[in-house]
């Protein structure tokens, strides 16, 4: 755990001066990690190999084995990444207002960097350079903790990382790997409260249930999502295939596919034969309640059904008889996280997306969009589902915090 | 803790009305519920004496029977406040952002209520109240969980507010208070996350720890303030006197109270004796490290003073001798509350402002302008001392999250 309190002290330690880089400096520096990452990519790849190995040995899912996999390819996209994200304005500094007191106080509340922030995921290796590149930009050093089937991968792409940010003349600790694999050193992480100033799990619901109920630093909840479509009695229904079609097969794994459709029971009858055979032509089992087994063959759906973030080639069906009554169905099995309405009726669209409790609400669109690169914000480090501090896909200006800069001339209370 | 379940749930469905109403009704319903709390003032004050007789039996310190103590004058300043916050603009509903995307999709960022929060106080009754109208005002349901010295006030206060609401027609349960005095049912409600959406703990520092170990709920530190002003040798030290006498003494139990001195070693001499003086004359004890004791007559400090927040008539001295040593000790000992910089010089004085990672950083003022009123927002629910969502003093607008609300015609990926 001495090691742990050192590179948060490090981390700490590097914040002041990060906090101080111009937009110039920060975005050589990620053009100069970018070149050096390709530069090295043969060094990478051969430490990534012993990832693979290790993962083929342990008799690792062949689609994990791919997810884990680094090509030159894998690694110029990593590359590109972080040129993208130089592209991007620096929101370090930005004054978000300016208050002129009775007193003669001037009061300028300016956006700055959260910080040290902890990152701890499982996913993809390429998460380490996307990490860093986003932490990076906002200012903030970032310690990160990576999953142990892609140890030797994040420490060559950490290593790499640090030697470019070095050559710039930067402090390599803006990006420190955490190489222990050991969970009680990741739990020990979600303590350091003293050097950390924001917690982001990425991964699975498993995962960032562990952070929630141990981390003392504050935390952005990413990820779950058990997305709805409802189709409203006055849905265009030849919109209403395609966008469900998209939500629910476009990619099954992430948390912005939908999972459940919520139908009103006056249009059921027409939708469901072409929307069932749409779906099982992409191979999707439905699970619906009594009105639907009415209409088309499918699985009774359970109350664990409603419930279910399947992440999978599974859909659940709900039939309702009012707005009102899709609302509180998906009030009552939401993550919030993005949920939508298909309707052409201006008064219920308001409704959906007045009493729907989501980071992002939808009339007749896919959940897919919710994304930072679709919302236009260039990056993402995550889609949050708290409403703490930041709502939906997080860019940049999510990464940062803000300081009141107050000048007198002597005042007193 | 079925009750808590219940408080949760009951707490999850109000909060769908209350984000619903106008302005004008909940302004409505802020000033009948502060006319109750002045018809009922008698009936507030008999449940208070009960409180009294217990705290006085136990033996509890005249100062605190004090704070406890509820007077006619002091209800109407609850039911005073209560109208100030009916009279400042609703956050609710504010567009803060729109985005129209190339593929047409319109997305528009809204203000929108937290949802639920919880707020654990140990202060003094007229917490509840204020507590509530800041709450109310913003949209959300709260759930109250006061100390138990307060229990019998907080349960009068709780049932005048609901039974005003009622007679409004608005639902009973935007405020509720956990009866029960148990130390579990507290931790119990600190993992209510399946309903709360944000806990704010309000008292000293062992109250929060508690929390912040214990909580599952996301949270917003509050209030621990161990500040500093920095004398620099660019001050007017004629200023130094007076902000210093003010930051110590005007009032020394409250967390923007400063309670360490940084000086510059130039200014030592001309500065201490008179400091020294005025201190003494408002009984305040001075520690000091070698250089301090030099010059004047004090108790050494040791290294725990310089990280002591002494809510007390004690001051902690440092001598330095550049800026940068200056920024350095702040940032070791700060608990990120309010810092200040006494100089005339510019460049200095910009150093101190970008280099203190602080809420509030202060040139030639006071640090006890941190504080809501003071910061012109109107009204306080307290003093954030993190840097997610919230730092610094907190108003309407920081008991608020946002929505991202998108309408498309079709839009899939």
């Amino acid at each position: 755990m001495e090691m742990l309190v050192q590179l948060g002290k490090n981390a700490a330690e590097a914040k002041y001066e990060l906090q101080k880089l111009t937009a110039e400096r920060k975005n050589q520096a990620l053009h100069a990690v970018a070149q050096a990452l390709i530069n090295q990519s043969s060094l990478i790849m051969k430490e990534n190999e012993k990832d693979i190995a290790r993962g083929e040995e342990k008799g690792m899912h062949p689609g994990l084995i791919d997810r884990l996999r680094l090509t030159s390819e894998r690694i110029s996209g990593m590359a590109e990444g972080l040129k993208q994200v130089a592209d991007l304005p620096d929101p370090i500094g930005e004054l978000l207002e300016t208050i002129e007191r009775p007193n003669g106080l001037k009061i300028e509340k300016r956006r700055v960097p959260m910080g040290v922030i902890g990152i701890i995921y499982e996913s993809r290796p390429n998460v380490t350079a996307d990490a860093f590149g986003l932490c990076f930009k906002s200012g903030n050093a970032v310690i990160l903790k990576g999953g142990s089937d892609a140890i030797c991968s994040n420490m060559a792409i950490t290593k790499v990382i640090r030697q470019a940010l070095k050559e710039e003349g930067i402090t390599e600790n803006a990006i420190q790997l955490i190489e222990s694999t050991d969970r009680e050193v990741a739990k020990a992480f979600m303590r350091l409260k003293e050097y950390v100033d924001l917690l982001i799990p990425r991964g699975g619901a498993g995962l960032i249930r562990s952070v929630v109920e141990n981390s003392t630093i504050p935390v952005i909840e990413t990820g779950t999502g058990n997305c709805h479509i409802y189709v409203d009695e006055f849905a265009d229904l030849k919109k209403a295939v395609p966008i469900i079609i998209n939500a629910k097969t476009q990619r099954i794994g992430v948390c912005n596919a939908c999972e459940s459709l919520v139908i009103h029971e006056e249009v059921k009858d027409k939708l469901l034969p072409s929307l069932a055979a749409a779906l099982r032509e992409h191979h999707v089992e439905i699970r619906g309640d009594e009105k639907v087994q009415q209409v088309i063959e499918c699985i009774p759906a359970t109350e664990e059904d409603y419930g279910t973030e399947y992440l999978d080639y599974i859909i659940s069906m709900k039939i309702v008889s009012s707005v009102e009554e899709a609302i509180a169905h998906v009030n009552r099995y939401s993550t919030r996280h993005s949920e939508a309405i298909l309707t052409e009726n201006e008064e219920n669209a308001e409704k959906f997306l007045d009493g729907v409790d989501a980071a992002c609400v939808y009339v007749n669109a896919s959940t897919r969009f919710t994304d930072g690169f679709e919302f236009g914000f260039g990056a993402e480090i995550g889609i949050s589902t708290q409403k703490l501090h930041a709502r939906g896909p997080m860019g940049l200006r999510e990464l940062t915090s803000y300081k009141y800069r107050i000048t007198g001339n002597g005042q007193i209370r």
